[in-house]
């Protein structure tokens, strides 16, 4: 398998598992409706371990714009490669939230909320404040990038097969603790592919996409995924 | 130990704790009553791993004849041994239901709703839609089975003895993300043994054991193994 | 240390954190109280593995009645240690319960209920009928023998260190699925140490410490305890 | 990168994810408002977790005077860099805090309550009475030097990189079953240094930042945490 199809793959892992578990938790008569921030952080966090696993040895498992920036800021990641990268993980996102929406099918129709329909998809600020929004979306994604490459320095010395899970963790602690003001996209696929869904996508009673917030969400993560990678670089050498 | 014993025994352990957890749930004065989706999906999850420690290394630990069609349909299981391991996993299944009816004994008289006590045993959807239904299905097994092709992949070289919680874990994550509109049976012996010891058991106040759903959680999660495994061996391999 | 001293060690700290997450969930204004079923047994599972970090060299951190008769009569175990054994674990049991009060101390005065403050300790019946409970129980406990000795299974090859954390969540999926009707005891050190201290201890308000059901979280434990080594053998040889 | 810098970043990272876990649960429409228990004690202890992975190669990653102390008392970390180590811990707790005052900024001044927004950055006790809650953060820390001690025993012989998951698990554990009285301090920078950041920080509508209580999750957890590692020595040797 190519990187490419890796990425591909890997990412709409990440996403049918990730919008997946917010499905569940707001869409109307879902067995696991209303069932809290530690299912939606424990299904991210998962779905993140498991996408890895899947992809990882094809393709290094970035899933994430953010990510592969990141990694080519310092060194890690040639820039050639970067924009099919980013292109792959667009299609992946795109593909798992098709399959999420095929997934839930019955329960669009019988969900009222429009924002909540769009909540599945992708992420929205508990308080609209777009400087505040980008701020959080920055702070996120420098700890995720910092943590990926924290838990993954060779010092660490991981048994085998451990990373993947490790990173889903990292993930988990960090939908637990900064995921409460912008939802945690800290990953531009993640928000903009299924937001693309969203608006094509044919679910009954959808409302705006909000594309005005679109922007904040790929934004911060890539300014984010930046300067944590830099910050590792500048610390660790 | 026979291959045929190991897989009664490790499908009996899966139900035990498997069933038992949505028991704790679900029925009326349980100390877990109400305890939600996470304890739901962390009990089954456990299930999972606990049985494939105990049984893996007797007879690989399928637990699921969704697993081990698609193992033989991409040519890593014999189809000659197909019809025992599936014969072997429905008689643990139904011997497993019987320990949850034991464990749990004087909760069914208490417990009102029969539809309640049905769903200690067996998969139902929260909208009945049988297309959708077994669209759902499909998905949640195909995730199961190319997740479990993935993580048991060579190049993850993993540590030893970290399969079985990571086995565990997917089924965490399926759950917890596709497991909101039908429960996700992704297991055709976990549903139909179970609804069958549903039907024989003598439990007070029961009420249908809804046949009619009942192709669904078998048929759905029959494709859905096969379609993971295809899609595994035509991507990887 | 002598395994003597591991013993009553380990059980201390396995009723430390095991009756002391009940406290926190159950005594009035704890920063914990009502969180549910999931603290409790993640609380219960992760004192289990910790316990079993901190003194499983030293003793083998049987830390339960139940697991030291199961192992004897398996041959696994030398029966002239039994005693020894048993004392050291009741022993640390009500140690355990000691440092519970005392961690607790503001809250006894203000939580009213009597029944709660006894739960802290000890265990009791959803539904008291001994028969049944007793049942329960002995289920419960042959699951936790045959699964610690199925995850020790040296065809496992578990990588370094990961034994005690399993064992952990193995308990974790006893009390998630097994442990709604009886709130598993799984062990008769850690119902009747914690019995004996709510008994002598100045608890202001306390009641009864229910003696009428303390057979039942021993009995049915040792049973259980067991068979559940017995099947492992029969099975496994 | 220096061990001072190294305790540095760790306990930013620990009290950025910790602290922000608090936050998400507490604050005024945060996605994961009164998610619970569940979800504060998952946080800090992946918040502890990350932190270790981060920076346990380059000092130990003790990230709280208590666990310095501890070693330093018997013999296994040099008294003459204890000063820096605290000073670092101290100048990380107080920056991680800024972090989160910076991540959830729109969220103090939509929170009425100012014990609450104290509450994100330091811990008060459920019931106040000095002599009790110093005892609490006492019995807790001591718990948490000795798991460390007791997890990092070669006997153990851990697999690469599993330590930091599982002192995050000991966290966890603490959290979950002693936290309830005190809210689990059981680190004096941990609790010092964001209550230094709340009384700078620029927070709407702050109260007081209780300096009163301010001495318990000091003196509690440097006794608690020289006991907890004497206790060790005293019985492992």
């Amino acid at each position: 398998m190519s990187p490419f199809l890796g990425e591909v793959l890997g990412t709409a892992i990440l996403i049918l598992l990730g919008d997946g578990v917010v499905a569940n938790v707001l869409l109307n008569r879902s067995k696991g409706q209303n069932s809290g921030w530690i299912v939606i952080t424990t299904g991210w966090a998962l779905a993140v371990a498991v996408a890895v696993y899947v992809t990882g040895h094809v393709s290094g498992a970035h899933l994430n714009p953010a990510v592969t920036l990141g990694l080519a800021a310092i060194g890690q990641f040639d820039w050639a490669q970067v924009p099919s990268y980013i292109i792959a993980q667009l299609i992946g996102a795109f593909l798992g939230a098709v399959l999420v929406y095929l997934t839930y099918l019955p329960h669009w129709g019988i969900t009222d909320d429009p924002e909540l329909k769009l909540a599945v998809f992708s992420t929205g600020p508990a308080v609209r404040s777009p400087g505040a929004n980008l701020v959080t979306e920055i702070i996120g994604t420098a700890m995720l990038v910092l943590g990926i490459l924290g838990i993954g320095h060779p010092a660490n010395n991981l048994a085998g097969g451990l990373a993947p899970l490790l990173v889903g963790f990292l993930v988990w602690a960090i939908g637990l603790s900064l995921g409460g003001p912008t939802g945690y996209a800290i990953n531009p696929a993640r928000d903009l592919g299924p937001r693309i869904a969203h608006a094509v996508l044919p679910i009954p009673g959808k409302g705006s996409s909000d594309w005005g917030y679109a922007w904040i969400p790929v934004v911060g993560p890539v300014i984010g995924g930046i300067l944590g990678a830099l910050l590792f670089k500048g610390l660790f050498g």
